[in-house]
């Protein structure tokens, strides 16, 4: 059994369970959504539609991408359908021979004048349009890696590895002196790997513009690595999945200011690492963090961290929010990136990529605060 | 007058002849929309209220950022609101004392289980969720150009032609050997020049690849520019705005079906931009440069352009399909790209931004088909 259809296997035994007769999950540029890919192995832009049955039919823009990578039942080319989800539902429900009456469910993104013309064209069935339920389902089911992941993750972080090495060691001869410069020798050593890009925009701030947690824009010509803290965030895709890292350089001479800021974020790293472990609340992790800032008068603007893959941000959330309700599991990749920021002596923030294993955590990267 | 206000003018006068009480725009990581940049300035991660009493108030997610670029009557940090759209709307009715059976609309791409929890949570107002009406409006008003548009147009064509040149001269050199060295020497002239980056992944695909209409990966460390053809596609993001171009590097020797390739596509280019002018149904020119190419048997699997602006397609659209309605309006700004591809023999494609004006045309880039 291919992996693809492993974990199509956990949904066909969800919509059992639930009634459901037909799935449908949409990928388009207007809502990007990566269980496409992590149900079919096909990178973006189809339809897939699941049935109760355990039939899997893919509707890819680009038919000659989906022969490459897709590993599903069936193929119908989206263009058959005038490219219109409408269409393409009501030719699923012909093919498959979907009896009148069945529940069909239908993203919950779907915005309510579409919604409401799917309940219009497509009659004599019943459209489900909802958050949580399957959709919940899937995100939880994405939170835990299975091997095939994990064994992804152990590759991308050997190449954001290498990469951070390579970067400490431009930085330190000199070579790369501007934010753009710095951000797109990452681009480029990642590709030079297999990696398919970068994960998200790589966000690299000098020290004039280390201040904002989210730099805009994200890298210009300015200097980097010069006097005072410089902040590089980024990450690697690979196989389409994304790692997520942020390297702080400090150079001297640094004000006071600066040194409690690299210390201080150093040792809520540690806190919060060792803290790590199967059963523990995400949220008690990320306000034992905000505790111990606070015992020196600072506040970390962000979450502590989230949970990476398919996606840079994803379940489970490291956040302190009363509504975060995440237990760690084994098998789960997060982040964890806590951060300190002040308009005048800029910023730091110090981000890893963790597996939560059976006794506490394994860190696969090895970003670091980098003093010149 | 700013050029905010001026926008928002517009909206205002719409929303008073609809009997619209209060706008709600939204820009997130989830739905990105530059509706929020074109008519406060803020560059994105925000709500905008518009209401009838012609007042804005702009509830960013960074407050800081906000500061420095929003042009507003008013800024509420949505921190304050749990960053929470309906406390966000709550919180504005309440401050500019909406009166109840008020006409609120939100927006239509709004899914429906979150239009429902909008409904059950607004009572006492009309909610209105749909596609059209302001909606269709807006991007009616953001399809035709205004003179500060037009101003930062012929500014982002300055850097990419100067960086068309550029390619040409290195390419021509030896000194972009591969996909990623081309597509990363383009990102990082661009931030060098004072752009926000690029206004879409660049497309470079050398001649094993260049069959795909997007390749995938976008660009990878392949070969680039070598015996046969290799396509790249990419735009430069000035001020918010992209520009949106594709030249084609044939090397010799090439086949004969790649010079016809190559010959037929500049033919179709040419037909096409003559053909440009306000009044035109755009529709018309998809459907000619469609049926040139099949007098030579061949089809184009993609549109003939769109227009370019915040986004790097938006209104309007270059297709033969029967249900685009776009009339060619003067300081419209459009591109056209025709090409064609081959599994054999790779594939070519040539892609100018235009400005629509009062006579015809007005070609703004200089990308074209280099012959090495």
């Amino acid at each position: 059994m291919s992996i693809y259809q492993t974990r199509r296997k956990k949904i066909y035994d969800w919509m059992s369970r639930e009634g459901t007769d037909l799935l449908m999950i949409s990928d388009s540029e207007e809502h990007r959504n990566p269980l496409i890919r992590w149900l079919s192995g096909q990178p973006g832009d189809a339809l897939l539609f699941l049935s109760a049955a355990r039939s899997s039919i893919l509707v890819p823009w680009d038919i000659n991408m989906a022969t490459l990578y897709a590993e599903v039942d069936a193929l119908s080319p989206y263009a058959e359908f005038g490219r219109q989800p409408i269409k393409a539902l009501k030719g699923v429900i012909e093919r498959l021979k979907i009896p009148k009456g069945a529940k069909i469910e239908i993203p919950g993104t779907t915005s309510y004048p579409k919604f409401s013309n799917f309940v219009k064209e497509i009659t004599d069935f019943d459209i489900i349009c909802r958050d949580g339920g399957v959709w919940t389902e899937l995100g939880k089911s994405r939170a835990v890696k299975d091997e095939d992941e994990i064994g992804i993750y152990r590759k991308i972080s050997d190449i954001t590895n290498d990469i951070i090495d390579l970067l400490e060691g431009q930085i330190r001869a000199g070579k790369l002196k501007t934010e753009a410069e710095t951000a797109l020798f990452i681009e480029f050593e990642g590709r030079g790997q297999s990696c398919e890009g970068t994960g998200f925009e790589t966000l690299a701030a000098g020290p004039d513009r280390s201040f904002g947690i989210h730099a805009f824009p994200a890298y210009t010509g300015g200097a980097f690595g010069g006097t005072g803290l410089s902040i590089l965030d980024f990450g690697l895709k690979y196989a389409g999945y994304t790692s997520d890292v942020t390297m702080t350089f400090a150079r001297s001479p640094l004000s006071v200011v600066q040194e409690e800021m690299l210390s201080l974020t150093e040792k809520a790293y540690n806190l919060a690492l060792g803290m790590v472990k199967p059963g523990i609340p995400a949220r008690d992790i990320a306000i034992a963090v905000d505790n111990f800032f606070a015992e020196s008068g600072k506040t970390m603007p962000h979450s502590l961290g989230h949970g990476i893959g398919l996606q840079a941000h994803e379940a489970p959330l490291l956040s302190s929010r009363a509504d975060n309700e995440w237990i760690l599991e084994k098998n789960m990749i997060i982040t964890i990136e806590p951060g300190l920021y002040d308009p005048v002596h800029g910023g730091c923030r110090l981000e890893n990529d963790i597996l939560v294993t059976e006794t506490g955590a394994e860190v696969l990267t090895n970003s670091r605060i980098i003093r010149l």
